[in-house]
């Protein structure tokens, strides 16, 4: 059995589908990107019969991010199927322009999802797989198929499906633990029995995709690949539906940490662990917490104590792997005031952004706009800025003027003048609970797109109260408009996911709720421009 | 062998020794005081020969926890010892006035700290351990030894270390991964030959003490269970050094929810969980992930959408465990601004908050300014305005007013009016590169306290923007103030956190910096006073 473990990553599908982690069709482009550049073999890049949004966005991943043109390697492109001929046309549709296209194709075979959900008994599922699986690889040599809830499912029955699948012409069979219900020797036990009893099963990759509601998915995958899966499904964070799924950088770094008892290896650069982990936390608004392995902010945090005081001489002595080794460098004092725009240009190519000049330009404004009240512009500064200033959608709405009176004597009041589309200027002001509901209110009777909010979060980037503060919120929309999980086929209230930053704190509130009702704006039809594609500068 | 499993939580420990966790000795109580509530066996209190400060919580969680008067359960309560005497005699003096006293002391065994850290070899090793523990038993009938990185460590010395612990007087034998290095397999197997081959292990405890650098604390801890361990040595959220020790709640959900894996019993009452996860991360200021397995925000998240669908009949489908097994219910819509005394005492007597009348006095006051501005107050509300209110330490400077202007416009400031402990009113205004940034710079120029901001979170409590926005800050002292960690004897700068909460989140940033800055003022002697005791009318 071959070394290699395949990752295949679900950030932008079971990832995407965590509450309000929606994001715009540029921002997926972008997290696509940074997947190809982080090495993993598979990228799901959604699931296209949601949607005409979700289709296009997967059909532009597929060509863009799978027709790699300086040489790199290609990912596979994969979108996500029912098994039912709609859903299998709209894969093939979104994922056809990849060099590399892949069709990924589920039902469930556990006897309480037969029952209750599919309302189907175990002949007619097997029929099913086998008309779907043969329908999508009359299109696409590599098929994906996945017996959904795999982990309560009758092992005997799970056997006979997967090879009647194989016979079929599926590639790969995914083993799902849809509920997080396994324990890592119940998890690699049921792979081991499918490897042993399922017909052709040597002729295809058999891969592991757990979930954490018992916080146990990383190690059931690594269980499940120790007993022989050779692609883990994962997301970065470990992002996705309740409790997420399993994190890409806890299953990739134990079996790099750990290679001695893996003996495994994938085609992951660690190095870019850590940025692919900020990007898709600004992009879907989920914090990571501190104590998060391998990508929380105090994983590697006893570091400076450990040199200060200089008595270890070992640096193992409390450390299994190294900040370098997931890109978690922490170069401080960076530029400065007086740091000009090659100096800039420089960094930012350091940090892996490659910005065409008239997006230095931008960026560079803004840079010595920050500098003017920032002595020490870090790392994390500039990336702050870059996502504020490139990523954002193509803006309905712009603030054009803000003003703020606050504090614990009077009534919080908020000016706010914006310019719509067509150039048209607007003011007005509104008294709230606060400076950020007063500012809130005041675009929300420019504005008028009635939404609630779900979530509001501000952090510092960096040490010092003068570092950038970035705000993610989370509005839902009352606008009827829903989104589809594959899965469970509810459609729950669309939610929309805003980004800001700012040295002051209430302008980066109002600018993120600016981006998340601009993105609403845009789904709604509202907006009829497409907005900007992402960056093209950036280098992948 | 007995189905019981002991929890031992370390959140007062293990848990405040993660960067910024510091808690004031009023907080600790609390935290104790809500472990003993959620059931735990054990409660490992702190180290108390770090300083004063911690031997005085110690002893004051001994007294208070440790002697419960209304029939409940006493728990142990443990102290941290290095293999020193003065570090035994101070943990005795502060575990002495419990009902159940434990000394906890430990020793690295494994061949990279014996060489680097402890600069001893294996024999040096034994002596001291067969020393130590004698000592501590001297004092003591309940001792728990630890072999530090016993993950590391070579099995066959290990089982002689043991056995001399043992026969010196040790009942309870702690395993720890101190780096999160092991996999369940190695872990569950290094616990299977302590059990095999330490001679008179029969007759104490064994257990486990995982940290979750690559994510396997849980899986690790349940490998460890499952081979004989009937202690689990955990904290609340997972909190810790690095990427935390292993989550209470995730192995105490693993065994009751998968019971016929397991076959065992802990005497947590799971509906406690909730609540425990929610203090500890206000009083540490750290946060919890919305996909962070039982606790997080999403983690029940589904619940909505399934409901609303209604085609999903059996809510087993893609729920594994109930919201309300957890104490997560969502009680919207609670109280408004013409609920009364009455109704407020009766709602927080619910959640478990029973008030004096004069603290009761105090929160309704607070309640009925924030019912003016906000429609319905919440659970979540209430949770965090009791925090805000009632949990501070008492104060050297509190706020008299505050005054802020900001904005895209202008430059931005803020005026603060200051009265310190002697009465004294003190105004300053600011400008800075934000409202925050202007209010903390006045109030510096005031207070005169050096020191730097590490980190700044905001987030709103609950849905809506008119929902109390709440703030936690972590500053660190310039005053030359360390902390010492037990394990690696390193000194770190201190840090203190600091929660408030409001409407307006440049209220709630000012709050929450005040209330940082009085623990460090405390810390440092400026203020002889001693805080507030915790409230004493919670039910416990």
């Amino acid at each position: 059995m071959t070394d290699y473990v395949r990752i295949f990553d679900t950030t932008l599908r079971d990832g995407e589908q965590s509450p309000g982690a929606t994001m715009t069709s540029a921002e997926k482009l972008e997290v696509a990107r940074t997947l190809a550049r982080l090495g993993v073999d598979v990228i799901e890049a959604g699931f296209p019969a949601a949607s005409p949004d979700d289709l296009e966005a997967v059909r532009r991943i597929a060509q863009e991010v799978g027709n790699p043109t300086d040489g790199s390697k290609a990912p596979v492109i994969c979108g996500l199927a029912r098994t039912t001929r709609n859903d299998i046309d709209k894969a093939w549709e979104a994922v056809r322009g990849a060099r590399f296209p892949r069709i990924h194709t589920f039902l469930a075979t556990s006897e309480i999802h037969m029952k209750h959900k599919l309302k189907m008994d175990r002949e007619q599922v097997v029929d099913r797989v086998i008309e779907m699986v043969s329908y999508a690889r009359s299109f696409c040599d590599d098929v994906e198929f996945s017996p959904e809830d795999a982990g309560r499912s009758d092992p005997a029955f799970l056997y006979l499906v997967l090879g009647e699948a194989i016979k079929a012409g599926a590639t790969t069979l995914n083993i799902p633990d849809t509920v997080g219900y396994t324990t890592p020797e119940e998890f690699g036990g049921l792979i081991s029995g499918i490897i042993q009893h399922t017909p052709g099963i040597e002729n295809c990759i058999v891969s592991v995709h757990c979930h954490n509601d018992l916080g146990l998915a990383t190690a059931n995958t690594l269980a499940g690949i120790q007993a022989g899966a050779r692609q883990a499904e994962v997301t970065v964070n470990g992002i996705g539906e309740r409790a997420g799924n399993t994190a890409l950088e806890e299953v990739v770094m134990a079996l790099q940490t750990r290679r001695p008892v893996f003996n495994l290896q994938t085609g992951i650069d660690t190095t870019q662990i850590t940025r692919a982990s900020k990007l898709v936390s600004n992009y879907t608004g989920i914090t990571i917490q501190p104590n998060k392995a391998i990508v929380g902010a105090n994983a590697f945090a006893h570091e400076a104590g450990i040199h200060q005081d200089g008595m270890l001489k070992n640096n193992q002595t409390y450390e299994i792997m190294r900040p370098e080794s997931v890109g978690a460098t922490q170069s401080k004092l960076v530029l400065g005031k007086h740091s000009g725009r090659h100096a800039l240009k420089a960094r930012l190519q350091s940090l892996g952004y490659a910005l065409a000049d008239q997006e230095l330009d931008q960026v560079f404004e803004r840079f010595k706009a920050l500098a003017d009240r920032k002595k020490m512009i870090t790392d994390p500064d500039l990336e702050a800025l870059i996502s504020d200033e490139l990523y954002q959608p193509r803006e309905f709405f712009t603030l054009d003027g803000l003003q703020v009176t606050c504090g614990t004597m009077g009534m919080p009041t908020a000016s706010v003048r914006l310019r719509d589309a067509e150039g048209v200027i607007h003011i007005q002001a509104c008294v709230g609970t606060g400076p950020v509901d007063a500012a809130y209110k005041a675009i929300d009777a420019i504005v008028k797109a009635p939404n609630s909010l779900r979530e509001f979060v501000v952090h510092a980037v960096t040490e010092g109260i003068d570092a950038l503060g970035e705000v993610t919120v989370r509005i839902e929309s009352k606008d009827g408009l829903h989104s589809l999980d594959a899965q469970s086929e509810v459609e729950t209230p669309r939610t929309y996911g805003g980004y800001g930053a700012d040295t002051d704190i209430v302008v980066a509130s109002v600018k993120a709720y600016l981006s998340a009702l601009n993105k609403m704006l845009v789904a709604m039809g509202v907006y009829t421009g497409i907005e900007t594609p992402a960056i093209q500068g950036v280098a992948s």
